[in-house]
């Protein structure tokens, strides 16, 4: 454990300091120039949306991983099938932000011409959060879907007690005309397990519907999380997206599911053979794209219009709490607490480069 | 109310009998008689899988509507926009399971070339249980997916009062290859609407996890279910997902959504305009389809051996309890309870066709 006293002070670093590190830390480690970029881009966007478990927050375990000789800095990523309506990506094991980003241009570029494609992603790795791939697609007046098999078992199947699932997320992002778009980014869990940890480190109880022990009883204790289960939203029914997620993120892409999950927590150096699929579709192959962004702009306006619940200021839709924290977080900078700078720092020494909080 | 001492008893009716009664029922309602037989087949199937709520139970519905002038009798169900990777059906407001057995064809059709086919579909109506569709890719070696928009909205926004969602479902079928395919069917509420119903009939009072009432207190009286809101699995999340689910079947097809959803038991004369979507994926465009099989009964009998929560004796998969019914029933027959059985005699008897206990 860190030494509190010794912690330097949170910090708000800006986005393009953030950026310049996350690479100078990639680069030290013998990625690409190119690859390094990008990889940077997506790491300090994850960070700018407010998804702060996944962006420079994972750098040290990224590292790590590709010393350990766990991924591989120079993939060759690369199109394994192909058809009118689909891709089958193979990720080499590549850094997941690199082999989405290609799985996610390919989508692009293959619905501007067949109006939907679904691409299916295999050996790659943590690519950070599902919204991130999902919003890409806004860009070109597209609807973008995510799912991905996530690098941990921490679920049970409903009824049962091995961990066998992962908390397989789905993201999907969906363009507005005059409002911000909608983008949704769940796990399949009622909670994600990065906010067990979170409690943990807070010293926190959790609420009694976020584990289950064994014996199926709620499981409140954050430090005792080893020994349960995360719940699946809905009970069998988010038991059943999660299955059904790992069948069509996994499976049919030739990924691991199930017990051939490697814990990329525990292991560093095994490939995680991570899946995912992404899917892009072309709002113009079904509707006038202003049109249907208005369509969007008023279902979130009647969203917003519509009575609460007594307590609850407005109905909120999805996406709306990332996107004020991104606007906050690109004119005040991203706010790091003091232990994450501590391991960045510490990161950075190990590295032979500058630290998170040099001037760039 | 029926009287109950004037009840028919409870019996059980041989599939083929039950689609014969059907298809009778809606030759006399001037459907034409291919469309008859497909949707008469169709329905007795949502009876044969279980869905007690979704086939000849909703035949007395459908006819009424088709008399009011609320559904299109000979509908020109048409592909209104095309691409290699998708297809948008328009179904004229013909009867639900006519369009979406249109628009499942169109993109197992397609996805045999494109590997992946994703089909919208706007001007439809009620078409039975979701697992119908997600099925019939099953066949032909395919993934199905299905989602809708529902046709009545019981469900509100996360923090909100107002019903402006509908429990949009999802269904997804992917085949194995000795066991029973993975059949998911599942609505984005913690529990469906009619199971709401189903308690009320029954006197029972509602677990508190159903619905909410406009304080955001427990609603467990189903009498009351008009003054409250079913809730969504995992809070915000089932909320997001239905929303998300009425954007992608809904307003990108030109369907109904939020105010503009036509409560389908209360107004029997107004189009529905109700928007699907089913994507196609053929296993065959991403690996080896026996391979893939394989590894799909791997995970089920990973999930079957894996150890229980005290109190459950085995892990389930989802379909597994519909797939266990379906056998069972085509051998004993469907059971109409006596209640439904009186509709359905009073229904024929103003048609002037043979009950559904008839000899066919």
């Amino acid at each position: 454990m860190t030494d509190r006293k010794n912690l330097p002070a949170s910090a708000r670093v800006p986005a393009r300091a953030l950026e310049a590190f996350i690479k100078r830390a990639l680069l030290a480690a013998r990625l690409p120039d190119a690859g390094a970029a990008r990889v940077a881009e997506l790491m300090t966007r994850a960070d700018l949306i407010g998804a702060d478990n996944h962006g420079v927050f994972r750098l040290p375990q990224y590292v790590e991983r590709i010393h350990k000789g766990g991924m591989n800095v120079n993939p060759s990523i690369r199109v394994v099938r192909e058809s009118a309506g689909m891709t089958l990506v193979d990720g080499d094991n590549g850094m997941g932000h690199l082999v989405m980003d290609f799985a996610t241009r390919a989508a692009m570029d293959k619905a501007a011409h067949s109006g939907v494609a679904w691409v299916g992603v295999r050996n790659s790795n943590h690519a950070g959060p599902a919204a991130l791939y999902a919003a890409m697609p806004l860009e070109r007046d597209m609807i973008g879907l995510y799912i991905a098999v996530g690098n941990a078992n921490h679920m049970a199947p409903w009824g049962g007690t091995e961990l066998l699932l992962s908390t397989n997320p789905i993201a999907v992002a969906v363009p507005a005309l005059e409002e911000p778009p909608i983008v949704l980014d769940m796990a399949t869990s009622v909670a994600a397990y990065g906010k067990v940890k979170g409690a943990a480190q807070r010293g926190e109880t959790m609420p009694t519907d976020w584990m289950i022990d064994r014996q199926g009883r709620p499981l409140t204790d954050p430090q005792r999380a080893g020994e349960g289960s995360l719940l699946p939203i809905g009970g069998p029914k988010g038991y059943g997206l999660a299955l059904v997620f790992s069948l069509l993120a996994g499976v049919l892409n030739g990924a691991a599911v199930g017990r051939d999950t490697i814990d990329f927590n525990a292991d560093q150096v095994s490939p995680t053979n991570t899946g995912h699929l992404i899917v892009a579709i072309s709002i113009a192959a079904f509707a006038d794209v202003t049109g249907f962004k208005r369509s969007v702009d008023r279902v979130i306006r009647d969203l917003h219009a519509s009575p609460t619940l007594p307590g609850v200021v407005a109905v909120r839709v999805p996406g709306e709490r990332s996107h004020r924290i991104r606007v906050e977080r690109e004119r005040e900078g991203v706010p790091l607490h003091g232990a994450l700078i501590a391991r960045l720092d510490a990161l950075a020494e190990s590295l032979g480069v500058a630290g998170v909080l040099a001037a760039s």
